[in-house]
């Protein structure tokens, strides 16, 4: 094929922008057929894959360093969910054919930015050219303590449910960003929730100290809650007054109450949804509190297998979509 | 969106077809954000990362199942070149908006087949819909005892150079599938080579008791052999007329000499290229054979680093293109 301007081949192209991301030992360079990695003593491996696709998870004109970033973000708060502590991942990136080195160059420079704030390293994956969008496929692979992985089926009744940070921002910043609605100021902060996710990762202590179980709040509140509800076989309460927003998320709400249904039903928060045994519940606050991240008692869990229920401030029943939002 | 019939979304679609796949504890019935490894004692991990794409490393027409097996095979075959004894992977699906639930459901029984032949389990993983071709990313894990990873840079002058089974035969499998060449028989063995690699994890005990560095034959033979000279920093010669070829590459070869350049620079034989010392060639064939895997030497690792040098059976040097096939 005949190029204005040469392009690196798959080698050079990792050797330029990925081996310098490669900094263990176990990760060899990325100049082998496959990464060594040696797992802590006395700790289990929590391993989970996500992938995100140009058109799904990120618009084509995002850009490619925070394409790197979600990608990273979005399993890190996966490894945070189960109260584990990042280490290394895998990159799988498939490009389009009309890529160009200076996009992969930002998108590289966005992974080495979260390296350091997240303290990983890339140890293996590959980078391929196919038909189609920029997807990015990500393992991520994290530590805890032996049998301390935090579960989503360990709820019980009388349980409650706490929520970090607030909910919603990040659906309204994708529909803000898709022109679906409009903000006064522009909803920069919520634009920004979309498209930078931060994981949780000073929690994964304090789950693994107090929570029963633990889900990422990826798909929307109501199903990530429900998945809980099913795999403990547990039923659920929240009450829709009690779900923390931001302020800006409180101010595009009041102009337009539909709007509230990203709240329950919107994705891409990456906040955590925990739930905690009553007795614990006053404990999980104050060293939540400690790590420095707001959670907010949002619910109960009730017994008897079923999906949640979302009551209003005057205890009646909203009702609720169940299907959230997938990506698929 | 309206569908003519209604297909399972993300969630029922890994309930119905890749639950069943998840066969261990850890996988935590891919009913939660991360699954759980818990590594054997004494030994390290080792972890790769491949992707296979439609129209690049399989047809739109290829039969879903062989499409699975060879996503897995791919990988299973780096962690055979490691020494690995492979035991668990990840998989990202990414399904074109046109996918089918017949498709999805003989991709799950490619798997299945494979899980058993190789003892392995799928542990976690995503499934998205994404615009474009079909994509499978999957993440392999597997074990080897603790510091005996076979790497790539254990290369030195004198060692000898050898590879299993027969080379060249998946290039000619891809030209025929490709009407570039033709076959008088069909070249029905060549194609399945194409389709269905066998990875030669048999192989992986040899490599790690004998095998100072090896690699498996994905790019193509004299491209992995500079992979070897690289990173060891050592050069190499090989013999053109000491590469085993089967029959059916033979026959097509005499027909055509052209094709010879398939088993020189064709890849996705994945075969295993492996550097013995001189002193140890002949236990490596022996437990080579009683391992019921074919090896043939071919060359041997010189002093001076630089890319490999292929000679005939006159000891005249034949001009090699360094490209290869980058799947890039």
């Amino acid at each position: 094929m005949a190029e204005k301007r040469a392009r690196p081949g798959e080698f050079e192209l990792i050797a330029r922008y990925f081996r310098p991301l490669a900094r263990t030992r176990g990760a060899i360079g990325l100049a082998d057929d496959a990464a060594l990695f040696r797992p802590r003593a006395g700790n289990d491996l929590v391993i989970t894959a996500d992938t995100i696709a140009e058109g799904v998870h990120f618009f084509h004109d995002d850009p490619a360093d925070s394409v790197a970033r979600k990608a990273l973000r979005v399993n890190l708060s996966d490894l945070a969910a189960k109260g584990a502590v990042p280490s290394a991942y895998l990159l799988s990136l498939s490009l389009p054919g009309n890529w160009t080195e200076a996009w992969v160059g930002a998108f590289a420079r966005g992974l080495k930015a979260d390296q350091s704030r997240y303290d990983i390293s890339l140890i293996g994956g590959d980078t391929i050219k196919a038909a189609g969008r920029v997807t990015v496929a990500v393992t991520a692979l994290g530590h805890v303590p032996r049998g301390r992985m935090v579960l989503r089926s360990g709820a019980r009744p009388g349980d409650a449910v706490f929520v970090t940070g607030t909910i919603g921002d990040a659906a309204l910043g994708l529909r803000l960003r898709q022109a679906k609605i409009t903000a006064p100021d522009g909803g920069k902060g919520l634009l920004r929730r979309f498209l930078h996710p931060e994981p949780r990762l000073g929690l994964a202590p304090v789950l693994r100290r107090h929570a029963s179980s633990a889900i990422d709040v990826s798909d929307g509140l109501v199903v990530d809650l429900n998945h809980i509800c099913e795999v403990s076989a547990v039923g659920a309460e929240i009450g829709s007054h009690l779900i923390p927003l931001s302020a800006a998320a409180r101010r595009l709400i009041a102009m337009e109450p539909s709007a509230f249904s990203a709240v329950l039903n919107g994705g891409d928060d990456y906040e955590i949804l925990a739930t905690v045994a009553a007795a614990a519940a006053g404990g999980f606050a104050r060293d939540a509190r400690d790590a420095g991240i707001a959670v907010t008692r949002i619910g109960r869990i009730m017994a008897g297998k079923g999906p949640p229920v979302v009551k209003d401030a005057t205890g009646r029943t909203i009702r609720v979509s169940r299907h959230g939002h997938t990506h698929f």
